[in-house]
This record gives structure tokens, C-alpha cells and sequence, in this order.
């Protein structure tokens, strides 16, 4: 059975019947709008859009696995600024002969995912296109705190991570070799394990500045220091190469900094703290904050690997 | 000049540049989200995805058509919960070839068209695709009054439309007929005026459901009358048909009450009322509220044309 099959109110009585709404969710679908609680007189909003063969494949991610992507590329942006998120809206651009049942795993992966940020999918719009297109938007609370923006690193910061890196890419990698193992880096590629809660509590320890990784962790630190007007210099020793993650870059001929340091969409969250501030576990200090521009690593700069990603090139 | 020529940043930057802020975004874009006012600890949000080809054409509508449309359609959203806008996300999906002009005529259709309700652009995102597509999300305020549903509506309730019904539908009809005028028709189509302060006014006034003009009045009514669980009945003879369209209609053969009943994208509020209220000069009473099911006009099921438009079909 295909969307054309059912139609668009049809598709949208589907989906939205797999929902479940959360506390802070006043109105839920099936009306002009929805009503969104924000508790502060504030609301936080992002939007990211996953493109099919941009930013997925069908051949490498169930319906469920994009979801769960879709969802986390957006509440992470949320968790980046200090804040919980509350909400996403969702617009589902595909093609009218998508079957049905990949749009509900679409409906229950963004459901889960929300669900696991405390937010839920409030609403939506579908409409047919020749390309699969995802189209979120994420809302959250800042619950009081000031939003911690990429702007406000200054020199003596540490500079600390919370999340995994390169775990995303090491499985783009290998799946676009034509593996589907290991199944732990494949996995983090299909869904990404986002530490939403390091992002409002980074808020509450005083963090000067904070970005998801979306791009790599040099890009978008690239972005942070711009902002901010400073330098970063992380530290190499700082940084883990699981056992799983070496094993595989060794099998497959590439260096796994290129991955640690240039892969994005784990959605791991990189901050900076005031000298002093105390930080929970989930936060490791990788490096710190000077006067000056750009980004390096033990005092150089970043070579191996592309340092980001730029959607039209 | 084209998207692919400047790249991901060099597009955002020249686009975020043309953006002004209004006095309800609290933190605009270049973060990982924006922060916009809810001033009363809750916030309406919506979302319409606009895909060339189905909703828009490059030949017949100019960049800063396509924006105002696409901002139209999401703003009407909130106007119809009787919210006031207060900010929009634009999700744009373009080809590398698309010229930067055209994207930056878009953004100033957006940034235009919210203005006019009163709301700004506060972020977005821009990723490659086949496929033209503008995907908009609308947040809004409702300044301490219940929202209003679509269900709403008690029988002995009016029936009353605030804004235009059929301009759009004559315009796409003229244009689809290869002309380019009734300039007034064509324009209509290209950017609908949409009453957007009549929504919180009917708010206000005690209005029990509302709905915006999107899929056609019979049609959307329909919406209405199901969430509802009531009938509407509607008076031909409380609809004007404009000398222009009576007279396009009369040159195309076409039967102009099916523009007026069953074209959509003007985006009129239409909305019930208790019997007794008192209405602004911008509402027009149009028809009542009955028990039973289902939406009529003089007593008869609505037939002539199109009732409304499945986005699969």
C-alpha cells in the first residue's frame, strides 16, 4: 500500500495515530496549529532538513533509523543552546508511491527519538514530491537559563565534549565500502546516541559557549571560534579511539582521527567552561581556549581529513 | 552566480544579511537555534512545505512571490488558531545551479511577508536537492487567549469569512490557461493578502472554531464540521463574485462559484461564532451552524468542481 494509495489525510490519520503526546504538549495534531508549553515566556526553535541520498539512504537505514536521525540532527541543535526540548513539527516530502509502512517507521523513529529528549512530534505537513525529503523543526525550554550561544568562549576556557565522535562517520565509511559491520559503528550511523541532557545542565555549569557536532568537530569548533573571536587548541591524548573504531580504520586503510576529528552527525555536544567550573562525567576536557583564530590540534592545524562538510560542494 | 558558486555559508550569510529582526526575536540567526518571545508561556507552532512544480512554478511566480506564498500559507496557520505570528524557520532544499539571486528573492518574499503579520525570519537551513522545495515552520503568540479549534462550532452558531475566496483559484486558472492577465487575478495567485490580525480579533470576539482558507471553503469546512461533529449550511447569495472574476470567468467558461467554493491558497479565516456576538466589519456572515453532518449550500450538498485538494491524488 502506497501514500497515493490512502492520500494525504489518510497518511496524516496514520502516522498521527502512532503518537504520543507529552506533558508539554497542550494541543497535539490535527488542527491549524499546535500549542507548545514555554515555560519561560521564551522558546528555543531550530530546523534541519535530511534530503534521501544527501543525508540518507533507504539501502542503509530503515524507515525507523531515519527517524531517529531526522529527530536527533534537530534536538540536538536545541540541547546545544542550554535548553530541553519540548517539541518537533515535521514535514514529509515523498514521492506517491512510498509505501505506507515506511512512512509510519518514518512517524514511530521521530516519535522515539523525541520521546528520548523528553519532546514529542506535535504536528506536521506532507505533500508529494519526487524526492524523499524530511524537513524538522525542533522547539525547546530554556527552563530560565540563558541560551548559551557559540559566542561566548573566552581565552582560559576549557574546552570539553560530551558525546561520542567519529563514530558516525567510521560507519558512513564503512557501509559506503559496501560492509555492514561492525555493527556498532554502522548503528551509530543509522542512530546517533545524543547526550540531550549534557546541553541544559552544560547551561546550568556555566558554559560560555556550546555547538553540536554536525559537520566535525574542527568545523564546527571552526564556527565556535569565529563567534567568539578566540583560538582553540585541542590536545590528540585527549581523545579515545575505541577499540572497534581503530580495528575498523585499520582494515579499511584510513587514518580514525580523520574520523574523530572530521566526522559530524554523532551529535556529540563541545563546550567551553570558565576556569574552575566543576563538570559532571559526561564531560571531557580536550583542550582550551586562547586569544587568537582558528582551530588546532597540539598546536598545529588540522590537516588530515576534510575538516567539515559543506551541503553544496 | 549560483548556490553552488558561494556554498552552504556563503548562501546563509548573504541571506541572513538581508533579514531584520522585529522586537519578538529574542536571538536570531547564526546559532544552533533562535530564541523567540511566548509571552504567555506558550507557543503555536505550524508547518507547510512548498515543492516546485506542485506548488509554485519558477515561470509563472517570481522568487519573492514564492517566498511571500510559502510564508503566507504557515502564517495563515497561526492567524487561524487566532495566535499572532511571531517568527518563522525556512528549510530551503535547492539545486546547486539555482542563482543566488533567486534565493535571495525568496528570502525577501519570507522576510516581507512576516513582517506584514509581524513576525521575522529567525533561522533556517539550506541543504542541496533535486528538487526545489521551502519548507517553513511559523511560531505564534496567543497573548493569553485559548486557542481556537477546529472543533469547536455549536449548532445556532454564524458561519463568517474574514479575507478573499477564489482569487487565487482565478489566478491559477488564467496562468494555466497561458494568459498573464487579470493582472488583479494573477497576483492574487502569486501573493494572497491574507487578513492575518482578523484571527485574534475572533479570538476575542468569542469566535468557537476557525480554520484557514487553504484547500478550498467547502473543503476545509468539511475539516470544521468533522472536528466539530455539527453541519454548516452556507448562503450562496452571502458570496460576492468580484466584476473582474465574473467577468474572467465568463472569457474561460468556467463557473466562477467553483474559484469561490472550491479554490484554496487565499488563505480567508473563516470561522463560527455564538449567535449574539458582535463582529468586526472584516467578517462577513456566510452561513450557520446546525446539528447533523456535514457542509451545504441553501440546503444542497456542494458538487460544482473540485471540494478541495489531496496533495497525493
Amino acid at each position: 500500500m502506497t501514500i497515493a494509495d490512502v492520500g494525504e489525510f489518510g497518511l496524516i490519520s496514520k502516522v498521527t495515530a502512532r503518537m504520543a503526546m507529552g506533558p508539554t504538549c497542550l494541543l497535539g495534531p490535527g488542527d491549524d496549529g499546535a500549542v507548545v508549553a514555554a515555560s519561560d515566556n521564551r522558546v528555543v526553535v531550530s530546523t534541519d532538513v535530511l534530503v534521501e541520498g544527501r543525508h540518507f539512504r533507504r539501502d542503509w537505514s530503515s524507515a525507523e533509523d531515519v527517524g531517529h536521525r531526522a529527530a536527533a540532527a534537530n534536538l540536538a541543535d536545541i540541547a546545544a543552546m542550554g535548553a530541553t526540548p519540548t517539541a518537533l513539527v515535521v514535514g514529509l516530502c515523498a514521492p506517491p508511491e512510498l509505501p505506507v509502512s515506511w512512512a509510519e517507521g518514518l512517524a514511530d523513529g521521530l516519535a522515539a527519538e523525541a520521546a528520548l529528549a523528553g519532546a514529542s512530534v506535535v504536528g506536521g505537513d506532507t505533500v508529494a514530491s519526487p524526492t524523499l525529503t524530511i524537513a524538522v523543526t525542533a522547539l525547546g525550554d530554556l527552563r530560565g537559563a540563558d541560551p548559551v550561544t557559540r559566542a561566548g568562549a573566552k581565552p582560559g576556557d576549557r574546552v570539553a565534549v560530551a558525546g561520542r565522535l567519529g563514530w558516525s562517520a567510521a560507519g558512513y565509511t564503512v557501509l559506503s565500502r559496501g560492509f555492514r559491520s561492525p555493527r556498532a559503528l554502522v548503528d551509530a550511523h543509522r542512530r546517533p546516541i545524543v547526550p540531550y541532557h549534557c546541553g541544559p545542565v552544560a547551561a546550568r555549569q556555566g558554559a560560555t559557549a556550546m555547538i553540536d557536532v554536525s559537520d566535525g568537530l574542527v568545523a564546527d569548533l571552526g564556527h565556535l571560534v569565529d563567534a567568539s573571536d578566540v583560538a582553540i587548541d585541542l590536545h590528540r591524548t585527549d581523545f579515545e579511539v575505541p577499540a572497534q573504531m581503530a580495528d575498523a580504520a585499520t582494515a579499511l586503510g584510513v587514518d580514525p582521527y580523520a574520523w574523530v576529528f572530521g566526522g559530524g552527525e554523532d551529535h556529540a555536544l563541545v563546550a567551553t567552561f570558565p576556569p574552575g567550573s566543576v563538570l559532571t562525567p559526561d564531560w571531557r576536557v580536550v583542550g582550551e581556549v586562547a586569544a587568537g583564530h582558528g582551530v588546532t590540534i597540539d598546536g598545529r592545524p588540522y590537516t588530515a581529513g576534510p575538516g567539515g562538510w559543506d551541503h553544496f560542494r
